[in-house]
């Protein structure tokens, strides 16, 4: 970060990162002291940005990311490209269980919730799209990582894990069984790793059958209905085959 | 767009307004083409955005927008999280229907899908989430210009309208009496307007029951399924009415 903030660009990229999925609406104060930026600096990038849609402004004065912005990043290959394959799949999936139906992508260390469904009847979570977790954290996560490369995998492991629930593995040890379990089985039950009201079952969603592994889906339950996990095993990894071979079948298209 | 091409900024706004849903993969020189900047000056804005992860680069050396743009853009209270309010009504509507539900806003005389479900078994359509169109040429677009402020209603009467299929209204009084139509029954059905396969019905998505018009909510279906559209008018006018609900409770929450 430090090394653009000198420049104008940089400063537009400052400004721009100073909203996420839990800061939606901030006034220019806000953003000024979050993108460590003078105040007339500030008004100066949001005004550009706001000429040009990518930021809009409430009725109250408060900023917020404008349609523009959206349209532009709604071409990003790796969440809504990859999520309008997935999404009939995860409609079909969605249809038979009336669970949380996900789509998660791995960046570095981190997972990023890119999709998900559900109706009136889901558990509710604590993730949601677009926000990010460690990625030993979830089960979705855990998959990510076992197919991560080595030193991915090297990192999480070498680093504190966090116990989420009384549940949550935190063992370095565990957790790399775990993953060895994951790329044996496919399928992986995550039991109230992240909080204690939720079972996820995770598999990986590759480009063909038989290529890397770019996606988890996750179908996430309630923990008292757990007994239920295993029987999602088999509805799950046909979603996810269906998801690789549709990216496979593109990638070939394009290539 | 002219006014901030001169600045650093605006040549980052320049780069990132080049991709889009149809130009989602773009090399360099492509970028700068359509940028209408310097390829040095282009590489430097793509270096600085990469670099924040705005951008990402693929494996054949093209350029595509990167999940940190899309994980901010995702933030956009306009879109996604009229979405996630939308969605599990939307849910409630495709498992009824199988058809192709939409959700769009209206920008300017355009209008812009922010969200689609549909199946393996929902027809193909033409329009995609994150795509324009006049705002007079659909089902859904007439539906917000039937609510939209009078001068945006007289600037689409007074241009010509395209005709999109031999079926599709370009009479400027027939449309008139459209949106009156719509404003009196809130349900429109529009036959076969965008394209000769489809028909679509369409619903105003308010800010609470009484409130302004935000959104259209849409069902779309096979042309030669069309007798079934009269009998989604009740099932979609209920989803556009508890979104309507749950948007105004939200609004007096945060208020």
């Amino acid at each position: 970060m430090s090394t653009t903030r000198s420049t104008a660009a940089g400063k537009v990229l400052e400004v721009l990162s100073t909203f996420d999925r839990e800061r939606r609406s901030q006034t220019l104060s806000e953003i000024a002291q979050r993108a460590g930026l003078a105040l007339s600096t500030t008004h100066r990038v949001v005004t550009e940005l706001a000429g040009w849609g990518a930021l809009e402004r409430g009725e109250d004065g408060s900023w917020y990311v404008g349609l523009r912005l959206w349209e532009i990043a709604s071409g990003c290959p790796r969440s809504q490209i990859l999520r309008d394959v997935a999404l009939p799949f995860m409609q079909d999936l969605y249809e038979a269980t009336h669970e949380n139906i996900q789509l998660a992508v791995r960046e570095g260390t981190e997972l990023v919730f890119v999709e998900r469904i559900a109706g009136h009847r889901s558990v509710e979570l604590v993730t949601m799209v677009g926000s990010r977790f460690p990625v030993g954290s979830t089960g979705m996560g855990r998959v990510l990582l076992a197919y991560a490369p080595r030193e991915v995998q090297e990192e999480v492991l070498e680093s504190p894990l966090r116990a989420w629930t009384p549940y949550t593995v935190t063992d370095p040890r565990t957790l790399r069984a775990q993953l060895d379990r994951i790329r044996r089985e496919q399928v992986f039950v995550s039991d109230r790793q992240l909080s204690e009201s939720t079972v996820a079952v995770a598999a990986p969603v590759r480009i063909g059958r038989t290529g890397p592994v770019s996606a988890a889906l996750g179908i996430v339950i309630a923990a008292r209905g757990a007994n239920r996990a295993s029987g999602l095993r088999e509805p799950l990894l046909r979603a996810a085959y269906g998801i690789s071979d549709e990216l496979g079948r593109r990638a070939r298209t394009t290539a």
